[in-house]
This record gives C-alpha cells, sequence and structure tokens, in this order.
C-alpha cells in the first residue's frame, strides 16, 4: 500500500506558480463540487486537498513532475458525472480539473477527424460534428453536460452502441502525461496501426489511472439522413427483452434498442409530469433506426413491428424521439427524486440472456424486499439496475446492499456476463472486480498499473487498489 | 539483455511428456519451414531449436511454465504468412505452433459470435460464418492461408477495414495463456465492457508477446445482401488517390477501395497471364460497395461514376470481382516472382496525404534508383510499397534499403503516419520503431513487456527489444 504526503503550503506555493494564483483553490466553498461525482450515496464523497485548474498539457505535466516527488496523489476529473466514483480523491491529494480545456482544435472534414480538448462537453462535439455535417456517433445519457475526456477515460457507452460501439471506436488517437509527467501522442489520424502494442487502447478506459487524456483525435461519420423511432409496448419484460435477438438476427442493425421496465416507466412520468404510452402495465423497448434511405427505414420498421407483434407486443406506435428519449435519459434523475440514495448498477451479459437476467434481477429484489428498477441497452446486454434505498435505515441499507450485489453478481458472472458495461469501476466497484474478476486478470491490471505509474501518483485507488 | 539457456536433451524430453512424443521436432527437415515466415530476405531466417505441437492450453501453459523456469523463449507462430518475421525464432528456443489447435468451437447465432481456436485459417472461419448466413468481416489478403490467431496477434487488417474496421474491431473475448504460464479468459461475448483495463485489446496487435492467444471469441455480423465491384481507371496515381476522399466525404462507406499502380498492374498481369483491363498505361481504383438494397448501390455506384468522371478517371467499369480481387492479391506473389528478395513496407498515413505520399515515395525510388511498386488500402491510408532488390549485389541491397526506409518512413511521419498499418513490427522493424516512435512510447512499451513478462520468455526480441 503506498503512502502519500499532505499538499502543503509549498505544494500550494509551487502549484500556483505553475497554473497561476487564481486556478488553485483550496477553500471548501470551491471545493465542494469537487468532492463527489454524481453517485449519490455519502461514503462516496470525499474533499480534495487542493483544486487545480490547468490550461494545456505542459501545466499538467509540471503538477505531476510535483505529484511524484512529493508523493501527492492526482486525480484528473472531467464533468463529474461519473458514476462510479473515479473522480472523487479518496487518497487525498489534488483534484486536477479539465474543465478550462475546453476547445475544439480542429475539424478535418476530408479525413473526417475531430481534434478535441478534454474539458469540451459530449453535447458540444455532437453539435460542431453535425454543423460540419457529420456524425460524431459517442452518445452518454449524460452528453449534455459529460466533458469527452471522461467518455475516453471511461469508454463511455450510451445509446447508440448498438450500431456504432463505443467511445473506443471513435477514437484512433490521444495525447497524454503520463503517470511520470511526460506528454506523448498516442495514434492520430490514421485509420489503421499496428505499431507496437496499442496504448491508445490501453489508455482509453482506464479512468484516469494510467495518463491525464490532454487531446482526443475524435472520428466523424456520415451524418445519417433519415430516422424513425419505434416505440413497442409489451406486457411484460422478459416478452420484451425476448423480441431483440430476433429483430437482430433478421440482419437489422439499428441504433438504439433501450428498454424500460413498467416501474421505471411510471416513475419517470411522475418525474416529468409527462402521460407516456400504456404506462399503466407497459414495457418498453424504444428503436431508433437511422440510414441513408428512407424506404430502406420503413421496410425495417415494418418488418419490426410485425416481429414485435408476433412476439407478444400489445402495441407497436412510431414514437415522438423528444418525448421518448426525454423519458428514457430521465431514468438516473427520476430514481434519484424518489430515492436520494440509490446504487446504479452497470452489469452487463450476452444479449441472450438478457431475459434471464432481468427476471432473476426480479426475484432477488424480491427476496430482499428492496426496489430495483431496470433500463437500459437491451440490444448489447447493458442493463442499468437502480437499487433504490428509499426509507430503508442506513444500518439496514449498508446490509442489505452487498448481499444484492453479491447475488447480482454471482448471477451475472455466471450467464458470462461483467461488472461493468460503461460506467467504469472507479472507487465504487474496486472490491467487487477484486471479488469476481479472475485473479490472473487482476494481477495484469496491477502489473500494467505499476509499470506505468511506479509511484502511483495518478488517480490511486481507482480500477485496481495496490 | 535477457540472455537464454539452449534446449537440452532434458528439456525436449519434458517438452515430449507434456505434447506426446511426435508433436515434439527438432530435425532441420522438419523444422526448416519454422525458420522464416512470408520474408524472403535470407537474413530473416532462422531455425529453431524445437518446434512443439501443443494440443490445448493446459499443454501450453505446461511449456511455458518450464520455459520460464529453463530460462528459453517461446515463439507462437500461426500459419506463418506473416510479414514482419514476428514468428521467427531469432533468439532461439522453441517454436510453438499452434496448427493443431484448428477448432470452431461454437457458432452463436443469437448473439452472433463464433468461437474458435487460434489455428483455424482465416478462410474457414468466413465459410463457416457464411454457411450459418453471417459475415466475419475480418478479410486479411493472406486470409485463404493465414490463421485466425495470427490475424489477432498482428491485429490484421485486409481488404475491407474501411467498413468493418481491423481484426480489433471483431474480437471482444480471447482466452490466453500469459507469459508466466497461466490460463485467463479476458472479455467474452459482451458488447460492452468497462470492467477495468481493456487487455484484451492490448494483447490484439501484440504479435505474441504478451500472451499465447488459445481462444477468440469472433464477432459475426449480417451478411450483406448485395454486391456492386467497380474499376476506375486513371491515367495516373495522384490522379487516383486524389478521387478517394471525396467519395468519402459523399458519405459512401464502401467495403473495399484499394488501388494499384501501373508497373504493379502490369506485375500482376504478367504473373497471373491474365490481360487486366486498361493495363498499358493505366493506374486502378477499385471499390467493393456491400449493402442491403440494389437500388442504394446502384446510386452509390453512379455517385461514384460521376466524381472518378469528374475528377480525371479515363474509365470506370463494373468489375468482375474474381478476376479483379485475384489481380489485386497477387501484389506480393507477382513481385515475389520478379525479385525473390524485397522488402514490403506497410505505410499508413492519414488518408489526405496518400497523394502526397506516394508522390514523394517515386522520387525516393527514383533518387535511388530502385524499383518501389504501390499497391494498398487507399480509404484507409495503409500503401504497401514494395522495394525491389532485382539484380542489386547484397551489398548495394544492405546499403540501399536502409537509406530508403530512412527517408521513406521519415516522410510517412512527417505527414502524421506510422510505420506499419496492418503487418506489424515482428523483428523486422523493431529498430525502425525504436528510431521513429516517440521514446516516451518505447519506454511504456517496455514497462508493459517487462510487467507481464518478468523472465522475457515470450517471443522476446519482437515489438521492442529489451
Amino acid at each position: 500500500m503506498a503512502s502519500y504526503n499532505p499538499v502543503n503550503e509549498a505544494v500550494i506555493a509551487e502549484l500556483k506558480k505553475i497554473v497561476g494564483e487564481k486556478y488553485v483553490w483550496t477553500t471548501p466553498e470551491k471545493m465542494e463540487p469537487y468532492s463527489h461525482d454524481e453517485v449519490t450515496d455519502p461514503k462516496y464523497v470525499k474533499m480534495p486537498e487542493a483544486v487545480v485548474l490547468p490550461a494545456n498539457a505542459a501545466e499538467i505535466a509540471e503538477i505531476i513532475k510535483l505529484a511524484n516527488r512529493e508523493r501527492i496523489p492526482v486525480v484528473p476529473r472531467g464533468a463529474g458525472t461519473g458514476l462510479a466514483s473515479a473522480a472523487v480523491p479518496f487518497k487525498g491529494g489534488i483534484v486536477l480539473s479539465l474543465e478550462r480545456m475546453n476547445k475544439i482544435l480542429e475539424i478535418d472534414t476530408i479525413n473526417m477527424f475531430m481534434v478535441v480538448e478534454p474539458g469540451v462537453t459530449t453535447e458540444a462535439v455532437q453539435k460542431a460534428a453535425n454543423a460540419a455535417g457529420y456524425l460524431y456517433a459517442g452518445d452518454p445519457c449524460s452528453g449534455d453536460s459529460s466533458f469527452i475526456g471522461g467518455n475516453v477515460a471511461t469508454n463511455a457507452g450510451g445509446n447508440k452502441a448498438v450500431k456504432y460501439g463505443t467511445t473506443r471506436r471513435q477514437i484512433y488517437g490521444l495525447e497524454i502525461v503520463t503517470p511520470e509527467g511526460e506528454i506523448v501522442t498516442l495514434g492520430g489520424k490514421c485509420m489503421k496501426d499496428s505499431t507496437g502494442y496499442s496504448l491508445v487502447n490501453l489508455i482509453i478506459g482506464s479512468e484516469g489511472t494510467l495518463g491525464v487524456i490532454t487531446k482526443i483525435y475524435l472520428k466523424l461519420m456520415p451524418l445519417p439522413k433519415e430516422q424513425i423511432d419505434l416505440l413497442a409496448v409489451f406486457p411484460d419484460l422478459t416478452t420484451a427483452i425476448g423480441v431483440v435477438p430476433k429483430i437482430m438476427a433478421a440482419g437489422i442493425t439499428p441504433t438504439c434498442v433501450e428498454f424500460m421496465d413498467n416501474e421505471t416507466i411510471k416513475c419517470c412520468e411522475e418525474f416529468l409530469r409527462e402521460k407516456q404510452p400504456h404506462s399503466d402495465n407497459g414495457y418498453y423497448i424504444i428503436i431508433k433506426l437511422e440510414g441513408e434511405n428512407e424506404e430502406q427505414l420503413e421496410e425495417q420498421a415494418a418488418t419490426i413491428d410485425e416481429l414485435c407483434s408476433e412476439n407478444g407486443a400489445m402495441a407497436v406506435l412510431v414514437a415522438d424521439p423528444a418525448k421518448i428519449w426525454k423519458a428514457r435519459k430521465a431514468f438516473a434523475e427520476a430514481d434519484r427524486a424518489r430515492s436520494l440514495v440509490f446504487s446504479m448498477e452497470d452489469i452487463v451479459v450476452p444479449m441472450s440472456e438478457i431475459p434471464k437476467a432481468v427476471e432473476q434481477i426480479a426475484a432477488i429484489g424480491r427476496k430482499h424486499g428492496v426496489t430495483m428498477h431496470c433500463a437500459g441497452h437491451a440490444a448489447d446486454g447493458n442493463i442499468h439496475v437502480n437499487i433504490l434505498k428509499d426509507k430503508m435505515s442506513d444500518e439496514e441499507w449498508n446490509r442489505v446492499l452487498p448481499a444484492v450485489q453479491e447475488e447480482l453478481y454471482t448471477l451475472v458472472y455466471s450467464l458470462g456476463g461483467k461488472l461493468s458495461g460503461e460506467h467504469g469501476i472507479g472507487y465504487k466497484r474496486v472490491k467487487l472486480l477484486e471479488r469476481f474478476a479472475s485473479p490472473v486478470e487482476i494481477k495484469m491490471m496491477k502489473a500494467i498499473k505499476q509499470a506505468l505509474d511506479p509511484n502511483l501518483i495518478l488517480n490511486p485507488g481507482k480500477v485496481i487498489d495496490i
């Protein structure tokens, strides 16, 4: 276990010299927003010793060299919209906020690349791509506020991953500052690269533990001309989910295939004060089709309509995209409004195992007397399971939650699944990873971390704890 | 620099105990085919001390544990179709041929995954997928003989990478034997995974230096129903290549966009004794379009026809796919028939830089009085440059080749390019990587290698030399 030194006055003075006086914060009022992410449980809150806002990679390199010399943790942070407490300084030290590095540096329409700094919001990236006539295909639910750097650090997924893959697939190059304070560009605008180990892919999803991302080479795609949104309503979740493999097997690759259970629909309806169709007893599958050709989409929509109707749908509707996606994206906020403390799990299983997974998850909830809402990404097997504390005492919650998680992940791993589809391990799931991943895998991850960050300076205690 | 022990009689006896007497070879006749890959230069030949053919991961684990104990290199080997001498035992030791591990273990049509052993040929994978009604999208030119395990180890590219990406994008899980002889499954059939560092992506493209691949989870896709192959003929290479960004910018993503320069066309024509259209003075762009909908493909073909004609094409023809792809794939063999010794470079640059690259490559060839044939993957910037020895003396060749490479890669890196698009670094490009990659990148790769393979047993001297 590494031990660290506190951020003392001399270090603060050096930090101020590096980034300028006004970009080093040490008061509780200024630092409070940096003491947590979107995980609401109070045990995932920790005040930084200092918050530093660098302007560029050179400043970050200096900060990290200082931190190595003084043995102080550095925790890189995007917009703080994470769901795994990856950007919270549980071992103390400096929070390195990338919010000032918010420039779109280049839109290269010939090679179809966008080069951006990490502090640009995902939505700003998407809008800039659209304005230039292209698509940036990454689309996490938090896109209106999340930073693109955070998307890369967690390999964010989102609704469009069915068709376009997760953030990993949109990234061909990164500039990073290494855990020892060196600046290096990995990859770039080349569409193919077999030039040694894929360090780009190692950094993507490493949650700020192997490097600070300072520049990102994003791939753009042709902007689809047409889209159709469908809402299929089913009498129960198993029937609803059961139709998804049938759609995929028909050779259709929708952009999104989402599901919501009935409790979740009701919860979102109430939160948004907006009536949703068949919300009294329906379970939703929401599908977005995109493409170049209207006729082709209509053909696909007709096939989906037929498959859903044959497989027990109560209704298949052409949906108002604004309304239906607002409801889907309100999932986390609606649950938070009901129960400030809740645990959002992020399980992923092979697609075919979703019906079995959701059935058995419901049984786990009943057994432990806890409300669990399910929604998520049906076609790629990624289910968000919100476990609600509701009116439970802290004591009961701290007993019930681990018991539920133990059963949940035992189930998930028995189905060939994994701990996290898109939210990452962060701090919240370190012990669960240690419990459920193969010891060989854990050993490999620890060896890599120690090799690249010998002083264990960068975001220590996240992903793995050494 | 690690030092190794020879494979002595006692080690041979242990190997025979692990895999069975008849699967350990030590005679020069049996071992000769394992002393080189497709690189024809005699300096890339080295006889193994033993060739071992294991039946499964458990046997490989035992072999690797033995090798660690005895400090003997182990060189994993697929079909030997590599172009970077990655599977040749330059530091001596055991060649571990995966040819007996050649089973297709599962075709999961619901999740659209195929699970295979590493010794299945790429073509057998493709055919099995097709027979089940699906597409395996990996398609290196050597696919009729290369092993799928080798495709993963080099992150093989090939013709269809424009639309489907390289091998990396087809892989969601691997079983490997680690450099210390432990068996572990990384990833699996989950379509999303943010469960810690992406070890799957680190292993892909690591050329047998970080693990022996023993099982592969391949993604299948819907089989496209329609296809059209087009051949556009141009008066020179710059004009030919110049049209490619225009096609991509029109929102069309062909499955393949290949090019061949006139010398290459003539060389292939002669080799195959089959007349090609406009071969007297034409430069080719070969395009394959695939999709669900015939009309849409015809629309795209019409757009491409128009763009090519507007941009200087002498002719745009609907091509006979069998004939045109046979010519394209004969590139390496035709050059080998002309000049047994030649160096196939595998440069990759941002797509927009291809015209500049090919022009300046021609100038380098003229300056050094050496014939250089160019063909390759136009839309992803990956150009194969064959530097032919022809009748040069060995002495002259050994002087000219490094000089040409120095200028070539100085050019490539100045254009934002890289050493290898799809063939990998292997042994052939280790010094070039050390020369042209960032020292920080090299340091990171070496740190990872040492962390995962402390005795430097697995394929030492490849990718990086420690």
